[in-house]
């Protein structure tokens, strides 16, 4: 029983991270030593690289990935090896096992409070694809720049709508975010365009997975294998200059609305972590064509929280509460449909879901459509009010799934906005 | 005087290689060795690695450089890292200079026949950006998607347009292109897009560019100081199913339509290289804004030929000749507008400079323009014609610059399309 297992390492009720969880990173110890992986158990993290160095990882092939500075080489091996990984870790850290308990040499290297590191991104990534697939979103987005009647592009509801981003500057989480200049339409009535710093910028609240096991260019993976390719979750921070986006983007799509910068929580949630989570997706109609259609259609039921603190304010307030589940193209339809052409992933690559918008007004996963265009205000718990982000305001994201006694999430993804160079 | 340079090592006239070329690149040499760095010269490639380990470079840095399977390292290093091993590199393989020439132990061992070698990618891509620089490929595929009044994009004469591209489907030339399948529009009077291989397979004749030294997140680089940011150039096909991106594109800009694969050439000439070819840019109305106006605004004069190969064919016919310097957006405007918002580069990014169709029918950059939309036939030099590619058609794309006296080539981009899966 998942909800019954205990760890001798201690973890408050409540906790994000109890042993049913031990989602990956990469942390830097405070000794100054390289970044590791690690996992996350309570206010503690496992130094992986001190487990393997002690052989209790069967093989040299996990010893060498946990010896690494990304999770890229772990990623690659597939899901044997992570459930593998997962199987010895619960039993190492169980209350009644005790090879770690009983060690004190050992145990005092290997699990470190995490307040004494700091967390580094968790992989190179090769290529970064963000997805269009909250049907909610693209609706109210469709609405704004177009009209009701027209809102989904007429593609929408057949293709799983998704460009690729700029990998370089995705970040950790806690990284602050310099609000970005560049060019906007011209002002009414004028012919050439203003250079400035962006006054609409806003987040997108989005989650996102990392690649394992790739493919080879010229290649497809079917959407009923996807999920073997998927190494777990992270929230992600999509921030976007609205001003700089619109003038840009006809006829090629976002670019420097977004390559500015892209946040993404530091604990990867893995697939076994979040089974006990598995739900119904939303029904499609019309039908997806035969290659985006799942044998078992599930997706994850993730409850997602924005929560917005401007600066001096000692509380953020809570902005939206969404969820995963409402997401219209599940993660496995979104991989399947990124190689049917052939093309290659590889481990490590993040897939992004889109702004993820749910179906009434304290749901929305964006600025943009909070204050509907910047026509109406955003009431912050403090009297603050906001339309857009304000310098020096933290984004703070969260995600936690309630399970039968214990919790699963994913720590926070936040960021704060600099003035504008 | 560049021209009445000349090496020991034999060079045919009017060879692309000369001394005064001298390109870069990663080659697996036939023993089974691992890749490494080496420089073209006439018919024979030069080992880099077997140079540093001679001690004929100065200093570790450079020699760990050489060491290694990509020419990242090296190409972050800067312009005075590169300027000296070329002035390096033409005095030990002058024809009056003995350390090489007259020590055949070491010569044989450097000096290797380019018959006998496999060329690799030259860098490990971290993010791959496509611009949409040529005014002629803009206001010919306008008119196409358009009308001939509706021509240019209303942002396009501001704004160098790009967008992120596929990065881990760029191959090295010689790679096979399988055709992609994918989702195109639905036919006439049905409502269902179909699902079948491209029938309307492209190319597109690009240059791009490898970054050097790259810039911090948040910081930018001024247009007058980027071409210290550009390592060399590259040719490039930008394969692309018309039919796909049709379907896909609107509103996040080309995805699967060309993820399957993008082809470069394996040599890339330095801008010390192509210095002899610098010429006048074409003048811009309206005046770019400042942050994209160059105190001294130059381009390169780089002749570019397309020859199409069909399978079972003994000779290519040459299907357009156009040239690098009608691009209207300069490659320093392009670098400097990627960053303006404060995105980081990083060493071994590749900037490509999108379709580069010059002013007549005969210089035009991809079929789509060729056969006005698959309107009109392309005549093959055989007999054959053409719409779009056919499977087993290569595509040959070649680069030559003439100097006076000697040439700098690039090679050849070549890829052979295969059928669909």
């Amino acid at each position: 029983m998942a909800s019954l297992m205990k760890s001798f390492v201690e973890v408050a009720p409540g906790s994000q991270f109890p042993i049913q969880n031990l989602p990956f990173g990469v942390f830097r110890p405070s000794n100054g030593a390289s970044p590791r992986p690690g996992v996350a158990i309570g206010e503690f993290v496992v130094d992986l690289s001190v487990l393997a160095d002690a052989g209790l990882f069967s093989g040299p092939v996990l010893a060498s990935c946990f010896s690494q500075t990304s999770l890229n080489a772990f990623m690659a091996l597939g899901r044997p090896a992570w459930k593998e990984v997962r199987s010895t870790l619960q039993k190492l850290l169980s209350a009644d096992e005790p090879t770690l308990r009983d060690n004190d040499a050992l145990r005092s290297k290997a699990i470190i409070p995490m307040s004494q590191v700091k967390m580094e991104m968790p992989a190179v990534i090769g290529d970064y694809t963000d997805f269009f697939s909250s049907r909610e979103h693209a609706t109210n987005t469709g609405t704004l720049f177009r009209s009701k009647e027209n809102a989904l592009p007429v593609n929408w509801l057949h293709v799983p709508i998704g460009y690729h981003g700029r990998a370089s500057s995705v970040v950790i989480s806690g990284t602050d975010i310099r609000r970005p200049r560049g060019q906007t339409s011209p002002p009414e009535g004028q012919k050439n365009p203003e250079f400035k710093a962006s006054a609409l910028l806003d987040f997108e609240l989005e989650m996102a997975v990392f690649v394992g096991p790739g493919n080879k260019l010229g290649t497809t993976v079917s959407v009923d294998d996807a999920a073997d390719h998927i190494f777990g979750f992270v929230i992600m921070n999509d921030w976007s200059a609205r001003d700089i986006q619109k003038w840009e983007y006809v006829p090629l799509g976002p670019f420097l609305g977004k390559s500015f910068g892209t946040t993404i929580s530091p604990w990867i949630v893995t697939m076994e972590a979040l089974e006990p989570f598995m739900c119904a997706a939303p029904e499609q109609d019309p039908p997806a064509l035969p290659y985006l259609t799942e044998k078992n259609r599930k997706t994850i039921d993730i409850p997602l929280q924005v929560a917005l603190k401007p600066e001096g304010e000692s509380k953020a307030s809570v902005i939206s509460n969404s969820n995963f589940k409402y997401l219209y193209w599940t993660v496995c339809q979104q991989l399947a449909h990124h190689t049917i052409n052939g093309c290659n992933l590889k481990p490590g690559d993040l897939l992004a879901s889109g702004t993820i918008s749910g179906p009434d007004s304290g749901s929305l996963g964006s600025m943009l459509e909070m204050s509907m265009g910047g026509k109406k205000e955003i009431m912050l718990g403090h009297g603050g009010i906001r339309k857009f982000l304000k310098d020096g305001d933290e984004v703070i994201m969260t995600a936690v799934c309630q399970g039968d006694g214990f919790s699963v999430g994913f720590g926070e993804c936040s960021g704060k906005v600099l003035p504008a160079l």
